[in-house]
């Protein structure tokens, strides 16, 4: 029906390889734990020019058309995918949490925005041609550009950083995500301006600073008279709409009309979305139901397509200048390290707390790539500027998570799920006693090279020292291993169950035979409180003791233990 | 960037006011107790040349272009809502229940089919031009149509209704369903090969014989090897791979490229993501969580998206044929309810459950609407068939529910949050005692103009026979009333927490004073039940108790309550 010139893939082709390939690298760089969005970047990359398209031209321009009606539905989808990726980016943003930790963030957010600004703007101001500016522009608006995209911060991988070092609620957390969204506010209210002062460059100065009027008005709306009106309209949604039918639709909604309300103004779309999911994700009564329902299925679905989607726009081995890579690096790193830890440490952070904060602010992840990405659309910067400076965010997001993980010193504890293994599994116990079960289970561990009839003793030893049965069908039998450096955890299933004398009487089903080292009680314990409120979940049991294999009982377990984890 | 000749709004104005007025007329048809699709399709017809056009064509030419890069753009996002819609409507299948059920299901979804597909082609071969066939049609390939159209069912509907009922996993329900199932997996292929018969009507028989055959071969694919390699899979991707993360990735993928084989074969997309639906909702792999955040966003702000977009392609006045919506009505009600309900009274069921079988399957909805827009997109049907269809759809939607439980004389039981009222809510007690509390409370009872002494009294008697403190800051002191018909629930919020002498000992912070008529004992036990059921969640009466007024209190407790209710 559609212009039958064009010949290109039916759409689905095209974004279900596209979102296999970012779900692919995406896995991958998790796996090595990295942030999610350098796979799906390089799934991009892949289906792009700079590899796909350099193998097979036509294959690409058929897969992913740059223009046409294709290429236009699949534009309308990564659309929608980015407005909803910076709706979730602003529910993260804990509005509150600036106000608790006011001083400090302030002084710490505005430290870690005005030495990379200022460097960003002398740098770019004083020398345009090396920072790639093309001729003809205003060399202000270039510099002003520049300077943005050195102090903007991505909460995002911020907050999950933190999520996974368990810091996220500690002082150093709230100090740090409350410097990144000072940060970032400020940092999108200048880029609005950017795009207003660019878009209407020629309309003369009193259509800027209609705009500028226009953009500062409205984020001041709606964070606070809207955010006040969103609070009071979700309560009412909840309270007296249909649920979760009324609430869903009332914060798409929301975020749709804020997205053009910002279009409308001037500004991109996704400004409105992000300052409607701060708004939103500020009021008590948007419920962690909704919250994961939508946080979900748009990071690990629509915000992978719309990162792989970048990819298929650029060349990068084309445009890649390694000089400019450099200087972009260095004045990113030193600009936020120096400002945000300097500052930090004058307001009275210790040196490795203030190392910390600066190495997490600096991390520029996904919002960056978006600012690159809309500005090079715009016409604001060239190719090999924007290739460079998502360098620069894949290369601060990869910094971020190992080196705090080692200035602060930290192990973050694992979780009892990652010391299973296949080797140590058995989906049907034929052994009826504890002890027998025991002496079975430990069969197990004999490629370990321990001396299986020790073990064996010293868990049966345990056992009679007072049963190992906890409620809900599970039996811990366990023990403390001389020699032993790592726990190891064997699972058996047994479906008639054995009676390991629990509290609440009922036999055991699921035995997790336990080996720590000798001075592993506190683990120990640890592990314990995790398998009671694991197993404290109806029916978890009886969902584990039909595995038939290893795979099938992790699967079920995962969903179980990650209840638990979210609850 | 995009041709400037366009004039369109944008783009997230049009999402924006389109899921707006979706999510208001959506609600709107929920709350008459009619299925969303109504209101969603209303919405879309309001917007869409039928109202706003007619008002102002211009404006809807802008707000909703028919063609140019944004119409392109919302395309792509309707479609990729519909898949997803398709994609949610495969996983309400229950493949087991269709075992289970086999025989009657069978006899009874076979007669359901073949009855109004008998009609239709009948009726539609005989008289072509009374259904709207466009000359030059191939009479055979259009009168499959109207036989295909005739036997679809609704799914998601029915699943809907019978859920709603309570009769979902009932032996009546379970029957229903498999009917459905087996009949809309019939109809779909019939419709899949009549879009294939019809695409390359002109390549000759060989082609056609191929499409056939893919399409045959396709589907058996995808439910026998397909569906448990997909369960393999799901299963390894949830033992190995990050959680949630990998598995929606998973689930999506296999969606688009399901989607994008049936796209290859010359049927249309949605098909095979239906078909994944399919095979994925089998899985026992497929965690309830995954399930429900695909489910919930997509069938409260991608499938309204879809369905109101339909409203803006058709001009309802303008198309409307009384004559031809009576006969396609007359049809599909006589075939659909004759040929099931025959069929189930003749397998052994009673009479009343199988005219209940019959008004249930007669239920056409958004499948019908699907079918339908997909006919008039590809030709086969003119837009005046296509409106009959709509009207048709929507009227055995808006027959089913109502019709099956006064059928049945079914009186679902209602929730203890609907008796809850502004009226009846007290949100800062200030007596000490429990005596006084029910005092205070009694009051507000005045209006209904009941004695409020007696009520008092009666309360208060209750109350010294046995405490009435629950577990978990709760505490429902109630009695029995003579005279009053209809259950009252009062709540009290008490910051300090008043004594009730609970089993657990802690005081109690909310109180529901409850009133029942003199024979309410049953109905009594229930609202314990739920309400032992509501508070046994950690932090439920203190996520309560801040409640400032009744909107708020309303608000979190829908919350607890849908916890329970889908636990």
């Amino acid at each position: 029906m559609h212009g039958s010139a064009e010949v290109a893939a039916p759409l689905f082709l095209s974004i279900g390889v596209l979102l296999l390939f970012a779900w692919g690298f995406g896995e991958l760089a998790r796996r090595f734990n990295q942030p999610a969005v350098l796979g799906e970047i390089i799934a991009g990359l892949i289906l792009g020019p700079t590899v796909f398209g350099y193998l097979s031209p036509d294959m690409l321009h058929w897969l992913f058309p740059a223009e046409g009606h294709t290429a236009s539905m699949i534009e309308g989808i990564t659309s929608v995918s980015i407005a909803l990726f910076l709706l979730v980016a602003g529910m993260e943003v804990e509005f509150s949490a600036i106000i608790k930790a006011r001083r400090i963030a302030a002084i710490t957010g505005i430290g870690g925005l005005l030495v990379p600004f200022g460097l960003g703007f002398a740098g770019a101001y004083a020398f345009p041609e090396q920072f790639g500016a093309t001729e003809g522009h205003y060399n202000a608006i270039f510099a002003l550009f520049i300077a943005t995209a050195m102090s903007i911060s991505a909460l995002p991988v911020i907050a999950r950083t933190l999520m996974d070092l368990n810091l996220y609620r500690s002082e150093l957390g709230m100090i740090t995500i409350a410097a990144a969204v000072l940060n970032d506010l400020i940092g999108w209210l200048v880029f609005a301006v950017i795009l207003a002062l660019f878009g209407i460059g020629h309309t003369g100065a009193s259509g800027i600073a209609a705009t500028l009027i226009m953009t500062i008005a409205f984020s001041v709306v709606m964070l606070t008279v809207g955010r006040r009106l969103i609070d009071k309209g979700l309560t009412w949604v909840q309270a007296y709409l249909s649920w979760p039918a009324g609430t869903l639709g009332f914060v798409l909604v929301v975020t749709f009309l804020s997205a053009a309300a910002a279009e409308a103004i001037g500004i991109h779309a996704i400004f409105g979305s992000f300052l409607a999911g701060v708004a939103l994700g500020d009021s008590k009564h948007l419920s962690e139901h909704t919250r994961k329902t939508i946080t979900q299925l748009v990071s690990f679905v629509f915000a992978p397509l719309f990162f792989a989607s970048i990819g298929l726009k650029v060349n990068i081995t084309a445009n890649f200048d390694l000089m400019l890579t450099i200087i972009i690096i260095a004045i990113a790193f030193a600009g936020k390290i120096l400002g945000s830890g300097i500052t930090a440490r004058l307001s009275g952070m210790s040196n490795r707390e203030s190392v910390a904060i600066g190495v997490a602010l600096n991390a520029r992840g996904a919002m960056e790539i978006i600012l690159a990405l809309l500005a090079l659309q715009m016409g604001i910067i060239n190719e090999r500027l924007f290739v460079s400076l998502l360098v620069m965010a894949l290369a601060t997001s990869l910094f971020c998570g190992p080196v705090v993980k080692r200035v602060l010193n930290l192990k973050p504890g694992k979780l009892f799920v990652s010391y299973l293994s296949d080797k140590y599994f058995l989906s049907s116990i034929t052994s009826r006693t504890p002890f027998e079960v025991i002496g079975e289970m430990s069969g197990l561990f004999a490629r370990t090279g321990l001396d299986i009839e020790m073990i064996k003793e010293t868990l049966i030893e345990r056992e009679k020292l007072m049963p190992t049965g906890l409620s809900n069908g599970v039996a811990v039998p366990h023990a403390r291993i001389k020699g032993l450096k790592q726990p190891l955890i064997a699972v058996g299933i047994s479906k008639g169950g054995i009676n390991f004398d629990s509290s609440d009487g009922t036999p055991a089903h699921i035995i997790l035979t336990i080996l720590v080292p000798e001075n592993g009680n506190e683990l120990l314990l640890n592990l314990f409180a995790e398998i009671a409120k694991t197993f404290n979940q109806p029916d978890a049991s009886s969902l584990l003791v039909d595995s038939k294999n290893f795979a099938q009982f992790l699967s079920s377990l995962k969903v179980l233990t990650e209840n638990v984890r979210t609850h």
